[in-house]
C-alpha cells in the first residue's frame, strides 16, 4: 500500500544535527512489510534520563505497558521501535513479546531490559514476533552512529506519506543545547495524546521529574491539540530523552529560570510535530487550524475547538472548499459548553462570514469560496461570552481517508 | 442534488391507517428545491394532545426555540414542517420567520399560534422567506385529508434517499388505538436527539404530562441509541401528538397500568423509526447494530456502544467489510470507560474474533469475512465487567457520506 505524498508535506527537511550521546540506526526486520526498514534502534549513553506521556485508552498497548513501567526508574540506555505491528490486544504473548524484544536489546546495548524502551505500531491484534528481533538488534548496536535523522523517521512510518522531524538548538546556562523530534502518525489520531508516536532527544543535562514536568505541560498546547479522525490509537507514545553531554550541571528543578528558553524552544519542536502529524492526515488534502476566542475558559474553549475539529461535516466541507459555516455552528453547539447562539461571529481566515448570531451583513460568498481554495485554512469561531481561547489543528475528511482505512489490513 | 436509495432501505412499506383527528397535506412552496414537495401541513383535531423531545445543541434554530415555549400549553391544532432551509443561526430574522410562519399557520387552522408547532430542516445560516408560506398553508388547510403518509414523509425529507414511516395498533383500555410516525434524517445525525425530525401521532387520549414522559423514556432506547457522523443538528425535533378521538377518558397518570401495553408499541415504533434513519445514513452500505454486554452499568454500556458506533476507523472497517476487531479494542479503549484490556471479547455476527484480550483461538478470518459481506452486521462487545447492558444502531463510512457532504451546499 502506498500513497502520495501530502500535498501538505514540508517543501525542505531541516539538517538535524547529531546529538551528545545519541546514535541510531535502523534495519528491516521484515515483520510486516517488504523492502522497506521496519525497525528503528537508538543507543543512548550512560547516564541518560527519561520522561514520557502515552495514550489514555483504557486498552493500551503492552509496550506502552512496559514503557510506564520502567519510567519510573527515570534512566534509559536504548529505544527500539517497529512499525507494521502494534503488539497491542495480543494479550499473554504480547507481554512475553515486549519482555522478549527488551531482553535482546538489552543485550545489545549491555543494559537492563528495564533501561529499555519500546514502542510499535501498526496493526492491532496480530501476535508480534520478537524471535526476529533477534540478530537484528545485535546488528543495530554495532551499526549505530549519530547521523540518520530522516532515517529513522521514516522506518517508524506506517501509512505516512513523509517522514517527520524537527530540530532546535537553544543555550541551557553555560551550554548550547540541541533538541531534535521524530515523529510518525497519520490516522488515529486524537487526544488525548495525538501522537501514535514520537521521540524527542536532547543532550540538555536534565533531570527526569524535570524533563516529566517539561513534557507533560508541552503536550498540552501540541499534540493534545491536534485530531485527524478523533480515533485515539492504544499506542500513542511520547518520549523525551535527555543524555546530559552538553555538560554543565544536571537541571534539578521544573522553576529553573534558566530552562525558560529550553521550555520555550521544546514546546515549538513538540508543535511543528504534532502539526506535521495533522499536514498528513489520512487523505489530507488541506490543513485547518481552529481558533476559539471568547468562551468561558480556556478547557471551555479546547473542547469546542475540538468538537470542530473532529466534525465529520466541517471536515467533508473544508474538503469540497464549501465555506459552510453552518456546520461550524453545530460542531459549537454539540460540544455542550456555554455558548449563545446570537453572540457567536465567525471567519474563515480573515472573511468573516458571521456575527451575532446570523449571517455577516457583508458576507460575500466568493471571499469566502476564496479562502476555502487554499490548502491551509484557519477557521476562528469567537463565542463571545469570556476570555478562553484555543488553537487545534487538524485536516479535511476526503475519500482518499475512508480508501486508506477501507482496505488497510488487506 | 439525488442519490441512488440506500440498499438498506425497507424492502415493501406499511399501509399507513388514518388516524382520528389528523389530517394532512404537502405543497411546493419552492424554499430550495423545484419539482419536488418541501412543506408538510398538519391539522389537529382540537383537543389534542402534544409532547417533544429536542436537540441538545446550545445553538438549537429558531423553531426549536418556538416549539420548546410552545408546549407548555400541552394543546396543539398545526403542524407545519418544510424542508431545504433549516431557519438555523438566522438571528432575530429567524424568530421573525417563524412567527410569521405560526401566524399563518393559524389563520389557515383557525387557532392561535402558541398552537401551530414548527419544524425546518436544510441549510443552516439561510433566511428563510416565511411569506413563501402566505396562501400555500391556506390552501393546505383546504386540501388536508386523513391519508397521505408517505407523502407527508417524502416531502420533509433532505438528502434520505427513502420515506420514513411505521405504524402500530394497540389496545388503550376499551379502545383499539393506532400510532402513526414519520421520520427524516440521513447526516449530522448523533445523539442526544439523533432524530432530525419525527412526528408521532395517535388517536389515544392521553393527557400532555403522560405523553411527555413516555416520550422521554421512549427516545432513550431508540433515537437516542443511532448515529450516523456524531454530529448533532441544531434542528433535531420529535413530537407526539395525541387526538384523543379513539374515545375513553384520557389517561392522566404515567403509571396507569393500562398505559403498559401503549408505552411498549410506542417504543417498538420508535425504534423502528430510529432504524431507518440508520439505514440512510448518508452514503450507508451496511447497518452496523452495536450490542454491549458486561459494562460497569447501562450508562457505561451506552457510551461504549457509542464510541464504537462514532469511531471513523470502525466505520471504514465496515465498509471495507474488514474485520478489523482491533479498531473496536481502540474505540472502547478512548471511551474512557471502565474496560480491561484482558477481558474483553469480541464477536461479529456469531462469530467470536478475540477473548481475553487476545485473538480467539478459534478465529476463522474466513468465517469473520463472511460475516462482513452482509449488509447488516452486529458487532458484539463483552466488557466482563459487570451486568451493563447497550444496543445502539449505525452505518458504515463510505467515500459517499464524504462526496454528499462535501458538495451539500453547492
Amino acid at each position: 500500500m502506498s500513497h502520495a505524498v501530502s500535498p501538505l508535506a514540508p517543501q525542505t527537511y531541516p539538517d538535524m544535527p547529531a546529538i551528545a550521546g545519541v546514535r541510531l540506526t535502523t534495519a528491516e526486520a521484515g515483520i510486516r512489510y517488504k523492502g522497506r526498514t521496519d525497525v528503528l534502534y537508538v543507543a543512548l549513553d550512560e547516564g541518560t534520563q527519561v520522561a514520557g506521556v502515552f495514550t489514555r485508552s483504557r486498552c493500551p498497548s503492552a509496550p506502552v505497558d512496559w514503557c510506564r513501567e520502567n519510567l519510573s526508574g527515570g534512566a534509559a540506555r536504548a529505544l527500539v521501535v517497529n512499525s507494521g505491528n502494534a503488539n497491542a490486544f495480543t494479550g499473554l504473548k504480547g507481554r512475553d513479546a515486549v519482555r522478549l524484544t527488551a531482553e535482546i536489546a538489552a543485550e545489545a546495548a549491555g543494559c537492563r531490559p528495564g533501561e529499555v524502551f519500546l514502542a510499535s505500531t501498526g496493526v492491532i491484534g496480530e501476535p508480534l514476533d520478537a524471535t526476529k528481533f533477534r540478530g537484528v538488534l545485535a546488528d543495530c548496536a554495532g551499526r549505530a552512529r549519530p547521523e540518520g535523522w530522516q532515517d529513522a523517521a521514516r522506518a517508524i512510518m506506517t501509512t505516512d506519506t513523509f517522514p517527520k522531524v524537527a530540530t532546535r538548538r537553544v543555550r541551557l546556562g553555560d551550554a548550547e543545547v540541541v533538541i531534535n523530534g521524530i515523529a510518525k502518525g497519520a490516522g488515529m489520531i486524537a487526544p488525548d495524546m495525538a501522537t501514535m508516536l514520537s521521540f524527542v532527544f536532547t543532550d540538555a543535562a536534565i533531570a527526569a521529574p524535570v524533563l516529566q514536568e517539561l513534557l507533560t505541560s508541552g503536550t498540552e498546547k501540541s499534540f493534545n491539540c491536534v485530531t485527524v479522525d478523533g480515533d485515539t490509537s492504544t499506542s500513542d507514545t511520547l518520549l523525551l530523552f535527555a543524555t546530559g553531554k552538553a555538560g554543565g550541571p544536571a537541571i534539578s528543578r521544573a522553576d529553573d529560570p534558566a530552562l525558560e528558553p529550553f521550555r520555550a524552544a521544546l514546546n515549538d519542536l513538540l508543535i511543528e510535530l504534532a502539526q506535521l502529524v495533522a499536514r498528513d492526515g489520512e487523505g489530507a488534502r488541506k490543513l485547518l487550524t481552529v481558533e476559539v476566542t471568547g468562551a468561558e475558559s480556556d478547557r471551555s474553549a479546547h473542547r469546542i475547538a475540538m468538537s470542530i475539529a473532529n466534525s465529520p461535516l466541517v471536515k467533508t466541507a473544508a474538503a469540497g472548499e464549501d465555506a459552510n459555516w453552518g456546520r461550524v455552528v453545530m460542531a459549537v453547539g454539540k460540544a455542550g459548553e456555554p455558548a449563545d447562539r446570537d453572540r457567536l461571529a465567525i471567519s474563515f481566515g480573515d472573511v468573516r462570514v458571521a456575527v451575532q448570531g446570523a449571517r455577516d451583513p457583508d458576507y460575500s460568498e466568493a471571499a469566502a469560496s476564496a479562502v476555502m481554495k487554499k490548502d491551509e485554512i484557519t477557521v476562528k469561531v469567537d463565542i463571545g461570552l469570556g476570555d478562553g481561547t484555543a488553537r487545534v489543528w487538524t485536516c479535511d475528511l476526503t475519500k482518499a481517508y475512508v480508501e486508506i482505512n477501507g482496505d488497510y489490513r488487506s
